[in-house]
């Protein structure tokens, strides 16, 4: 790393980069960067130009001599890097849309992390990123996979168990918004408060004690139940159940309202569904708009209207998680990594979204302990889904898919299960090149 | 035990007990008995004596001389007791009607056993068992509690972690039948195959192995998808999804298609629901019409007509682990005790249904091994259902009652839950007295 | 096994040959044998003609027409074998002379099974096991291993973790003496008590219950100590420390001396080594008498001076667990097999030995729960001192060697360990390919 | 805490304290003390009052106006304190001879921490901790109890498990002292190296990265063998051997000595105590020096020769961890806390030393992950030995104290055991009282 850092963004191309840009802008004193390389496929070589331009400007509005470059061959981009971070979205957008309306038209909800939807985005996404950690193997061993693609949990556990890759650390951004937004409903600063995260991407728990020590996770629930004050309002705004929270003892991640408020959330998504405004649609049109705004050769900076696009703080958790890792700041973040004990409940060697201490040797998880029951058998429950998923999607096995499918809360188990799934393997099929026997055979029946 | 064995049972007036009987009499060189007591409530006096006159006239048939009794004196009747089973229904089949109506007009399963209506049967009938073990510690501290009320498997957890009772036994009928029907496809008996149960009450999963040793557990998939033979028709005939039971590696439990095939069972469900056939309802007439029989004084053995009640082989399971325990016959049976690493991945003090062998210091369960992810997070999750429910049961924490139903994959978690929940708290009030003040408080809210 | 089984015994020439054959005409109307094949090496070929002329007198003496092979080939022997039974000596008798005498020249107990003794013979023992695996994979995959070759526990996790077999037994003759002497000291008959077993080969605890299921552990503790009777008379007569047993709250076996009460067998070790009457020495006197006794062409059953070789009912128990898989008779016996859980405190895949139910498809281990701190702690070293001997012996890695050495209770740690491992390395080298660089790297070092 | 912080030291009169009082001293800005209350026992007056005028002259030379109070009364010296430090020794340095002494006088290393001598520590010490406990239940609830008396890990978890108490954090100077003696062979600061630390005090493993998060233990490795540096020389200088500690893949403590090098260990401190110099005896004459330089009243600082004591550092531990619990300080320090799965390998409940981020609401340990076996057996077989260590502490048992000695591998097990432990325990019986009964029967058999 002597002269400076290299960086690789692979699916440079994204929405996103202005804010990784940012970032490392903002960071400048603490990574030595030397040159960043924005990758892409042929389909996204036009956004990665104009995201790219945009980039150059920021970089060199911010008086940096750092060298950008705009490039659709990975492999040499990934010569020598020291830190590759990926947020690339296989099939683009209209495959989220597909994600989410295929199901919804089941009346279930497709959910882009762990329902329906997020499963298919494991299926297309694990395979390319299995390909990058056997080029990052030969062509830039020592480097660390920054990951914050999507289902971000199962990526980090397909890189460590079946790529066999331990430099590898999972990103999202639901904590830090957690952490902000509970802060402030409290009147304080999140560097105020102690935070320990314990759970899987997006389906995570916490608890929050303040600076004398005193834990005040109840304090929190007084506001959202008393006060009726939302904690997190990216998700439509249905509250939780009080007794059920209060019994829980921890407070929820917003994701938990897919799972803890299944029925409500499903009824609200068909209403969007039936609108023509799922999450995916809207984030369409966003995006689109976002795209004119960055071919405007006089915008040097991220654009406001990027914080619309749901995915704020992920790119500046990426560079946090760089400048952690290259300056061994000891700091904690919440990241998906091995969990070695840290969730006593679950199997050593599988990815956990846990409070971690940042080190130069990766993240270290904090011992979170065993969990009550209510808390452990849904843990168990989900990391045993994402296991199925995983497996399915690096072996193609149907089988484990329909297993994944039945096990999954948020797909009803049975024939419907079966369907759904079917119709999604062909909707998706020039994405998931390992399903393509049973995809050929599914045909075939409904051809018949 | 010098002069003979006395047997109570806890429920004699249920239309069982007539099976009951005829198991002991086939046992009658087994088990020397000199006693046995029916008991039962005051609402259960007719039933009493009208079964309990059928049980004597069998008895006095068969040429014994053992006394049998009649009381609704629960303690006199367990002074000095050898085997004291239980096969009563608190609130009797009334409540099981609510227990699956109410759910079913929510559109959601009622099931008896792990679903809303188990988990408020298990409200119901655990504390009255732990008054029970109370009386047992008390009055014949050696005896044994044979349970085959349900849910089996919760109560006899409850026995043994919250009563601190060790000599229990839960019992189960499905796998019985499962063993009876799968020999029956493969043209053998029983005694010619070797049967190896893991999991909860009814939700359970084996392997199956020949004389030689040979694991044919794959055999009998074979009968199940390409011949397409049910295996269990006792429940709708839907059949099991070939890909994930293939995937599974294991044969599921009849129950297993209210979760591997839960979108289907809940059509066929409403169906009945709305038609007044629920389950609950068809056993009413069928109890109605047995003791019209039960009533000639020229019956004097179980009539034909019992084996439709869909209980068959219970009461047997019942004679036969007592006859196991009593003359330690270190056979192997299917029963609900506590898990000392049986499935090693479930916590060991839990009650699990395991295979084990029946021994004069109680069932010793066979160690089933670690399972495959895919029925490793469902177990989890069921028994954290379960300990949740047993919670409740005891505690009347409606916290407990609220996470024991947004968990269960039965119950579409959210606001329906807890409506659904609050309605069979109104619904079973008369035998809820430990829910007593939050069944006033929604009264009240109901009200204004 | 369609016209008889075919029985091998690798170790055929040893003098426990008779026992073997005069248990297999015991069960004669158990298993249908056709042949039984005894196998040697060049060095026992004298030995083998001997006891294989005495086998087949018995054999015919009993009035069958099985038919008995004496062969130097392996190979041949293992052809389409139904069962295979290890009883060989790697090094023979002068060996485990060398096994014993070399340790306690340095003042440390050799002890045969887990001391440094019986971690050599795992080392010479355990390669020509695994050898043997890979000839039955290829000429009789469906034969099960019985293996009472020392040490019995250690060999059975070498073929289940590294040859990767599960159909294999592991014996040991402890348990049985127990049951008899236990049984004998309270007047009754094995039948008569039930018996639970759960720990390592030559490591185990016991609880015993009467027949109307009351535990009476604590009823042979107060023979032991208030009656002052020897449990088991095999190993010299040092009574256990009461305070001790009676807070383990289970039996100690007989090799648990070699643990408890170190310091006291280790000052009658060192007296038997000064007067050359280890037990490796006197086994060899016994043995040569036998020797001379078989060959008395008189001779047609098992001579009365068998039973003072020490082994006795080893073979017996191999002959039981024979007809016990042969004829699934679902019995209950001690045998090391994989944990799977019955000893939750241990990894799954380990082996133990522990009460198992014997069936057609192998021994299914009986869950037999925590231990308390006492027991379970010493139980977790010896578990881990047995994996790093299997890791030595199975890849020669002196480091590995040094590891077992320094952690086994029965050596004490330091550069007095190395100097032992070196000087038996030496001595046995003959029988160590697996380490050979380390045994020149050793010679090498003293010569210079 | 709002007008400064009160500070109890239990044990005040110690020669430690000055260090203690220089920690605080160099921490001025960041702990606001208002009072330091050193507390001891009438036994102690003496020294409590020269090593109280020293802390005296030290808070005053030093500037500041902290309240120094000198009592014997520890219930008015707890009353509202903020944190409480215990670093009293039960039967002073005499106490800790016998520990040592007697041991060695039947061959046996006393070692003060995990030996005979350390688990008589444990005797005397625990109900003395326990009885402070329920006093700071009394008199201060939110305070934190600090402990660097020995056995510093066992007194936490008697805290933790018997006292039912959270706010317990436990010390020891063995990591500070590893972390700067290897960063000095490596010619770098301890800052500059980042250290990971699991296992129980006086028996953990380390490993070691560098900054740019290579991991560097095997270079330390190198240094230790190759270059022969030794890494820590506060007990004797007998090196490691390599191949055993190369096979463990981690470092070990200076402790593992006693263990990895017993026999070497015992025949170095025979010497000793043949010379009357066992490391308790060389200590009593450097604490009368000691005494006799804090008794001059022109001394303001700490003495240059306190170093020579063997703790240093551990009071300055003891400052840091105030400071940091105070400061939220979220720095990682090695301390004694409960697992919570931070060895997987443990029991979830029980006191480990392990790498933790210290938080205002106490140290979060980091999970360490699962261990091989050399290093997994060990530990749990030491743990096991401290679990029983504290169970008799407690109790008062005289079979779970002699089932600890007979698992301790510093114990030769045997009739040995026994009349050690019943020889420590008349040496020792003044102060320990929970034995009471069982001293009174040795007395008297002794005497028949």
């Amino acid at each position: 790393m002597g002269k400076g850092i290299k960086i690789v963004t692979i699916g440079g191309g994204s929405s996103y980069t202005p804010e990784l840009i940012e970032g490392f802008i903002k960071r400048k004193d603490e990574i030595p960067i030397r040159e960043i390389w924005l990758v892409d496929i042929e389909e996204g070589k036009e956004k990665l130009e104009v995201v790219g331009d945009l980039a150059k400007r920021m970089v060199k509005d911010a008086g940096l001599d750092w060298k950008v470059y705009l490039t659709l061959d990975r492999q040499e981009a990934l010569k020598d890097a020291d830190f590759v971070t990926t947020q690339f979205r296989v099939g683009m957008l209209d495959a989220r849309i597909k994600d989410e309306r295929i199901p919804l038209s089941y009346g279930i909800l497709g959910q882009e992390t762990n329902g329906a939807g997020g499963m298919f985005k494991a299926f297309r996404t694990i395979p390319v990123v299995l390909e990058i950690i056997e080029e990052m193997k030969e062509l830039c061993p020592d480097a660390w996979l920054i990951n914050f693609a999507n289902p971000s949990g199962m990526i980090t556990e397909a890189v460590l168990r079946y790529g066999s890759f331990d430099k590898v650390v999972g990103l999202c951004n639901v904590p830090i918004i957690h952490m902000m937004r509970e802060s402030e409903l409290l009147g304080k600063r999140p560097e105020d408060l102690i935070f320990l995260f314990g759970g899987l991407n997006h389906f995570h728990w916490h608890k929050v004690y303040d600076k004398k020590g005193n834990e005040i996770t109840e304090d929190i629930m007084d506001l959202m139940f008393k006060e009726n004050k939302q904690v997190v309002e990216n998700i439509r705004n249905i509250p939780f159940l009080e007794e059920q929270i209060r019994h829980l003892g921890m407070l929820p991640c917003t994701y938990h309202r897919f799972y803890y408020l299944q029925d409500d959330m499903l009824k609200n998504a068909i209403e969007s569904y039936q609108k023509g405004e799922t999450r995916a649609e809207v984030v369409k049109d966003v995006e689109r708009e976002l795209f004119e705004l960055y071919k405007d050769s006089d915008l040097k900076e991220k654009p406001e209207q990027l914080s619309k696009r749901g995915g704020a703080h992920y790119s500046d958790a990426a560079c946090e998680t760089i400048s952690s890792i290259y300056n061994d700041k000891q700091n904690i973040m919440v990241v998906s990594t091995r969990n070695n004990g840290a969730l006593p409940d679950l199997p050593d060697d599988v990815a956990v979204e846990v409070s971690s201490v940042m080190t130069a040797a990766g993240p270290k998880p904090i011992a979170f302990g065993k969990l009550n029951a209510a808390a452990r058998g849904y843990l168990q429950l989900m990391k045993a889904m994402e296991e199925l998923t995983i497996e399915a999607a690096v072996t193609g096995d149907y089988g484990a898919a329909l297993q994944a499918f039945t096990i999954n809360p948020l797909v009803p188990a049975g024939n419907i299960a079966k369907k759904l799934l079917d119709e999604m393997l062909i909707a998706h099929k020039d994405y998931l090149p390992q399903f393509k026997d049973s995809i050929e055979k599914i045909e075939k029946e409904k051809n018949s």
